[in-house]
């Protein structure tokens, strides 16, 4: 898993019907988990309810669909938790 | 996901008979999600319509397979939703 | 999937049984698909019939196995296309 | 798999319920596993019991699912071996 | 797949049950395989007998546990063949 700060949120009026009523947040990894310098993003679908600023673990791959029972949906990172002491990795 | 700009498509004659249908886009990460620098491009399974220049959601791995109803086709990677606010991400 | 060019193949004598028969291919990917840097080349299974010096899409990841039917080969990257425009790519 | 070294942990109170009860461990990547430089870390669940200091063998990808009997939990990074001889990998 | 050199190998006293039996190799990758510049390495299972300086084919992902019958093992790199020429990729 991969920890990183949540920065915002991008609306899709237009997706795959799998993916109605989901939430995309913005993500910016660490810059420890990012080796290649700073500004690293990706999208991951929250279902724990993370606000903006927080720092999340995001699972990626086939764990962010089988790991959050959206198995048949075209989602490939997910936040699954939120940490508690965000401020280290700031 | 991904956020990235259909900047064209390709065309394929000789290609997995799975793959007859599909339209093959030209994606362009956005910067934001590409910490080695400008240009990073991938080819993308287009299912939601997709035109040049927008700004698009793509899911990466078993998820485009899987979450696009096309689990037995080589494809690794889909556009899954199409941005609202695209601007933001140029 | 990524776009690359077929640039040599590799021959192993001593392998997995379930590769036998299989053609590994060197591909060099294009330009525009490696934010790294030049020069970043894979191996890939060619089911196409792919000639030395052709563009091809790439299906990397279970998308290989899965999607060429070869689902329980240790594969995990496949030409499943071939370029009719190749010369964009060089 | 990949070889780093455990420099700590992170806790998350408010989590996917299929992660309760696992441990969350900083895994900083080997030098030599990481051709970007230094620095370059990840989570990754334990089940062996590994210690602060001690280098590991991370297994990724559905492998950390699967392969350590939590196939339906959002796991994409687990500790599945401790090093003998970790100097080596300092 | 990768190409690789098999410069070593580590042992692993404690570690998942599911590993016992196997070898692990360490796998300096092809300069032409490493956009980022020389030194990245992996640890691979080993089933093909490959010894200390041959050139090998590895496969990465779920192709690594699925392709070597060991679909429940927490393995996601294999080595699955020996190049034969292994001397183009010094």
């Amino acid at each position: 898993m991969l920890i990183g700060k949540v920065i915002g949120s991008v609306v899709s009026t237009r997706k795959s019907e799998k993916l109605i009523g989901n939430k995309f947040m913005v993500i910016e990894l660490a810059a420890q988990m990012n080796g290649n310098g700073g500004g690293n993003q990706m999208i991951a679908i929250d279902n724990i309810g993370a606000g903006i600023g927080e720092f999340v673990l995001v699972a990626t791959g086939s764990a962010a669909r089988i790991g959050c029972d959206m198995e048949n949906a075209p989602i490939d990172a997910a936040i699954v938790g939120i940490i508690d002491d965000g401020s280290r990795w700031m």
